[in-house]
């Protein structure tokens, strides 16, 4: 039998509230049996549901606070306000070694500032980076900065190999997962300085991964790297486009299925077909940004998603409570570092 | 009768030189009988492709040179050994008023430089950008710049509206096309200075547009304005991801079709309707980046695209060259520089 992985939960975060936090973990729980719970939130709306879910009740053990960060405050309001609230203790169980993992569906720019408060960066980390999973026609790689950061110094891009390789290797157990660097393919110009410099410093640093130098977006979805580098404005524009893209496509394919008799008689016969791909292109299935860069590890799940959302949520923190990855990526980051200020290249 | 219009055509340019550039010339004149070519090139190569298209050998003049810019030249190589070639004499033609719209397949860093140097850029603009034409579910919409510049300032982006939405009253026959600022939608961070300030510009500016202000990568193929301005580096990564995204789909749903048996028959039984998703995906069907900024108008088609793709270029510059584009987008980016200058914004 596994040992005991036990996930914080944010019970009171995204657009639904306990429902869907506690419906997902319910889930989760059926996958996985050696999953514990800490689930913060206002007491008796967690206990209601909790009571509706013998099988995660026993697993569970309730924070309560009556406190709640709301979907639209600003970072710098819930750091104020938010103190003790459910995501904070959900943050905070992380931190004190409760929980190895915390998940929560609530405001992005809240969790984010929380998570940095109260985990702190690693050494050397001036902000974290969050990490998508990206589905590609061979499996899955991670791409990121999805968001957290912009305008990433030739320093930072680095620091997401090292901390994307990390990740790579406890989701896909690979020991020297390959990493690329996003860059645009238009011979005049070939990306901007820092690109270029974390290009020169990765080829040459010795870390834990393969380095492939650079990919286009077109790229990214062949899977032709496992993890994918790259600055968080154009990062997070990348998996909006791409998944705004899908979404597109999907509706093309709709449309025609509808445009003729034949089309609609095929369509019924190939719904066997149909089923595989919605569920392939279904976006619950891939739900979850990581932060990476602190000393422990929070997810954001999607605020409005249901409770098959944000269980591939609990799931994706389920695989990174699995490994070692943080004492490990600590002793990368210090290796890249010293090689950085060895050569006085911050 | 139409007037006729005189397109441009670097005869050696791209992957597979004169039988593609001709071939794609005369399927274009199919559908617009009014189009007269001027084909700079190899005589004997143009002739000999000519001699196999009457039609098109009756509309067009050869201007002959046995300099081709190699695909992977340098732009300060075609620059240097580039005077006088297929790509140079298609842009003079341009330049001298003799075509309305110069259309290329060759080298993209070449012919940017090329352009810049033989059209050169419009009053107050640096660089020129490149447009593409982005299928939406609606229709179409322009994104801008898709690479030609890495780091605008706010003042560029101003301009690549300006431009945008002369090119989507061209194409689209719109007098007021809606524009949004592509940005990133994370709460914490809200995009960079740069496009900040352009938003608080464009909000204030007094131009034939309707600014909607910033929209998201998602967006885009929503068709939720008629024109998206972002800076080069994003816009370029946000393109191939959405053309690798659409090609990534395309695989998922043939491996979905060809699961079983009753699928197959489905499929079959749908393939019209897959014939249709078919054509509405092909890339071939919108070929074409437009250099916009310049005193006339460029085009660069995919390098490695057949005639069919080259004749979508070719019609992309058919419209271009219809409208008074170039006069009226003078006039607007002087108001936009105007009052960007009286109050000290540059």
């Amino acid at each position: 039998m596994l040992a005991a992985r036990t996930i914080a939960l944010d019970g009171m975060g995204g657009d639904f509230g306990p429902a869907v936090v506690l419906g997902g973990a319910a889930i989760s729980l059926e996958r996985h049996p050696n999953l514990d719970f800490i689930i913060a939130g206002r007491g008796a709306d967690i206990a209601a549901e909790l009571d509706k879910l013998p099988a995660l009740k026993a697993r569970t053990r309730i924070v309560e606070t009556d406190i709640v960060v709301a979907m639209n405050d600003k970072p710098s309001q819930a750091l104020r306000r938010g103190k003790g609230s459910s995501m904070w203790k959900a943050i905070e169980a992380v931190e004190r070694g409760e929980a190895h993992v915390a998940v929560s569906a609530g405001n992005t720019g809240a969790l984010m500032a929380m998570a940095k408060l109260i985990l702190r960066p690693m050494p050397g980390i001036e902000r974290p980076a969050i990490a998508a999973l990206w589905p590609t026609i061979k499996s899955e790689c991670i791409v990121l900065d999805v968001g957290a950061n912009i305008g990433a110094s030739a320093r930072q891009l680095g620091d997401f190999a090292v901390l994307g390789a990390a990740m790579a290797r406890a989701l896909f157990h690979l020991e020297r997962p390959t990493v690329g660097l996003l860059n645009v393919g238009v011979e005049e110009i070939k990306g901007v300085e820092e690109v270029r410099q974390a290009h020169a410093w990765l080829k040459e640093a010795k870390l834990p991964l393969t380095y492939k130098g650079f990919v286009e977006g077109h790229e990214i979805g062949q899977g032709v790297v496992d993890v994918v580098v790259v600055e968080g404005f154009a990062g997070n524009i990348a998996l909006k486009t791409a998944e705004g893209t899908a979404r597109q496509v999907g509706q093309y394919l709709k449309d025609a299925m509808m445009r003729s008799l034949s089309s609609r008689i095929g369509a019924f016969l190939a719904r066997d077909g149909f089923r595989v791909l919605k569920q392939k292109m279904d976006p619950r299935r891939v739900n979850g940004g990581t932060f990476l860069g602190l000393n422990g590890i929070a997810i954001k799940s999607h605020g409005g998603t249901d409770a098959l959302g944000f269980a591939s949520a609990i799931d994706l923190g389920y695989e990174m409570a699995e490994s070692d990855l943080l004492k490990r990526v600590a002793a990368d980051l210090g290796t890249f570092h010293d090689a950085l200020d060895s050569e006085d290249k911050t």
